[in-house]
């Protein structure tokens, strides 16, 4: 249970209070007793011998959130009129609205926006399918798909469940890139069925963004879309990490002076992300790249590996290193973490090589506290807002699905998400660079658009868009 | 193809004309014997010796646009520096948008609509999903599900081809009524699958609109996403056609004096939509009601008659009434045509009952020419807006979708539609209702509002609505 007061549980509180000196302080004071943090004070009304005010408070959970409300509820100069969670409130009716892109004001306008005009751009897509792509929401729209069997880090919480999660994502797509997403949660754990879901609804969409899908029923499905679909498809827990993660990496190793080739990079958490992180390193020309699991270091030969696991054991360790963790830790250049709060210790940072690059992903919770080695490494990033250097996805999916959109891509291939992994380290200038900015902030407006273009050169490049003229 | 010059074929031609007086009428000269008329004039700017324009013209069809500007390119002191057809032009990229509800300008706010607060919301569902219903755009969102195989009069020409029809539906959903809706064309022509593809998506929605599906799988369709899913589910085609032609027919026995029961309707075009017509007017108590197919009158007993009209044949016709379209218009009251044009003549409508009510609803072309009848019949009512009375869906789909999201219902009864119906012809006051305003123009938003109210009233009163509190 969170102990830190946060705005994602934040209420306000609507008081009326008695109009004599001292007792906005006395609310002030009862709500810092309670643990509450004071984050802002609204709507002012004056009304005779009361002030009714605003107050929006960081809770630090929702049992601290009651307690702060009684202990305000118990002053007597004060009433409480109302009070909300800031959260729930922001998630009434959802979080994204459909609108119209045109007017229908008259007949004139409703005759070319619907019938009888339409009939007319649905005929010239009978023709020609690929007017669907210009002229339909084909151009620019993106289905944000789940079964929700994955959410977060809080598992199979099912599809209505999952719905918050990518309402949320459609409106980054927005925000960021320009992209119109519609997020579709599919009532089944079946893959087949997730799939043929998907390949039915794809004339609707110009882009599928699988999301919070458990593994293996993952990979299977963003395989089978990518084979049987013209659209670009992406499974972003997998990919849209390993684009941030690498392009954290190529400037942490600017930071201290490495280069790719020679470096191991020792990882946890070899799940969908983690795989894809391990694939993309791999493919960017990481020097050793050492996967390490529940039950120790994944080589060739070892038992226990799934069909992912397997590939990294043929694909990596080259030396065939086996035994634990700390084993391994010792020497390494890069630590990245995809696992769980506390799996590395400060005496494995303290045995890694020269200038060690922490990369503790794991959330809520880090696999080690930054503060225990802020002083041991050379750079260190986290999967938080709260520290530097965060590694969130959001500098990666919008501009992708921006860039494949705006070439027509028919796919994204591994290439366009080296350019992505690319243009956001570049992003990043030499002046700027720094143990604790090797990752533009995720408000960084100017990462999306960058993106965007490296990616679709890179759809170029590899011959994937369908772009005319 | 037609050769009346109208928006849906309207261009826009930029051009640069010499300065010198008599040019732009030169122009509109040659606009004119081409056949092309002029709209509006628009952006004027004025450079040294030219003036450039822009000039919308409606044209009568797609080789009248050409035409119109062949003939301007020959004219010597006028140059087309562009033209481009407008319905094309505003179909770019599509027609609706999707947009964010809320701000996530900094990391509190990201914190609240995106990790980590969205798990809160997403919880809650997960341990009631009734949140689900006020906390994502279930609130307010629709599917506009189609298949294409029965798109406007086109035909089956298949998902992509029909996208520009349902975004165009999302757009009056948003505009009259502040829905929320999506359009999604599911590739296969397989009831089934739709069903099914439709039951794996309803976690996302809060009602589905099924459009433009051919029957008898349209049928299939609707009722068993009715029956498995506890979201509303409508087929407009059928309903959204039958509550308005039911309104219409109100209003004009009001202007006739004559009472429901009394009537005998006789009614050619039983497809989907006619039948739901048929059922509708049953209900509401019509006295008699034949339905004429192109073998004729159908009455029970007779051979060639699928479901639907075994249904109509067991519930209507009482007098088992035989024989032609001919025979029976002789002494009735009302005819409603959802058929096609020049199905009926002068001399049927000169045979029915004093004060003659003929809706002719076959789009683009109606039963009969209005001018044709225009001093034999009482009333007349047609799909069309270049005539009086235009029987439009719009006036009915949005506003059931308010009320029946607002009510918060599982299910679109039979008293919800007679409630829409009764609410759209009561929005023509004592004062307005004539001949030729039997119903509200399909631009009055007040429409939408009143039925909205009436159906979710209904759906209290028939104890579909699941809203707390």
């Amino acid at each position: 249970m969170s102990m830190i007061p946060a705005a994602q549980y934040s209420i306000v509180l609507k008081l009326r209070l008695l109009n004599v000196p001292g007792v906005l302080g006395e609310v002030a004071a009862v709500i810092g007793e309670a643990g509450g943090n004071i984050y802002a004070f609204d709507a002012f009304e004056a009304c005779g011998e009361y002030l009714e005010r605003e107050i929006v408070v960081n809770c630090s959970n929702e049992e601290n959130q009651t307690h702060i409300i009684e202990a305000v509820q118990k002053l007597e100069k004060v009433e409480v009129l109302d009070s909300w969670d800031r959260t729930f409130k922001l998630h009434e009716g959802g979080k994204i609205e459909v609108i119209s892109a045109t007017d229908v004001d008259d007949n004139d306008e409703l005759s070319m926006a619907y019938t009888p005009g339409v009939a007319r751009v649905c005929l010239a897509i009978n023709e020609d399918e690929s007017v669907a792509d210009t002229h339909t929401i084909r151009k620019n729209t993106v289905a944000i798909v789940s079964d929700g069997t994955a959410v977060l880090g809080l598992g199979d919480i099912g599809p209505k469940a999952a719905m918050p999660v990518m309402e949320g994502k459609a409106l980054l797509f927005k925000e960021f890139a320009g992209v119109d997403a519609f997020p579709l949660c599919i009532d089944t754990s079946s893959p087949q069925e997730v799939i043929e879901t998907v390949e039915r609804l794809a004339p609707s969409f110009g882009g599928v963004n699988l999301e919070d899908i458990a593994a293996p029923g993952a990979f299977e499905i963003e395989e089978a879309l990518k084979k049987s679909l013209d659209i670009p498809v992406f499974h972003d827990d997998q990919h849209g990490t390993a684009v941030v993660a690498l392009a954290a990496l190529q400037n942490a190793l600017k930071v201290v002076g490495k280069s790719i080739e020679d470096i191991t990079v020792v990882m946890t958490g070899l799940g969908a992300a983690g795989i894809a992180v391990a694939k993309m390193m791999l493919q960017a020309g990481v020097g050793d790249f050492i996967g390490v699991d529940r039950q120790g270091v994944v080589y060739e030969g070892r038992d226990g590996l799934n069909t992912a696991k397997q590939w990294l054991a043929e694909n990596s360790n080259t030396s065939l290193k086996k035994g634990s963790l700390s084993q391994v830790m010792a020497g390494a250049d890069v630590f990245v973490g995809l696992s769980g709060p506390g799996v590395i210790t400060v005496d494995d940072v303290k045995a890694m090589a020269a200038d060690p690059i922490v990369f503790a992903m794991a959330n809520p919770n880090p696999e080690i506290q930054p503060e225990l080695v802020v002083d041991l490494v050379a750079v260190m990033a986290t999967g938080r807002s709260d520290y530097p250097n965060q590694i969130n996805n959001v500098l990666a999916f919008p501009g992708i699905f921006r860039g494949a959109l705006d070439a027509y891509a028919t796919d994204i291939t591994e290439n366009m998400k080296l350019a992505a992994a690319k243009a956001i380290a570049e992003t990043v200038t030499d002046e700027q660079l720094a143990a604790d900015f090797i990752i533009p902030s995720v408000f960084d407006k100017e990462v999306a658009v960058k993106v965007a273009e490296a990616v679709a050169q890179a759809a170029k490049d590899d011959g994937v868009s369908r772009q005319r003229g």
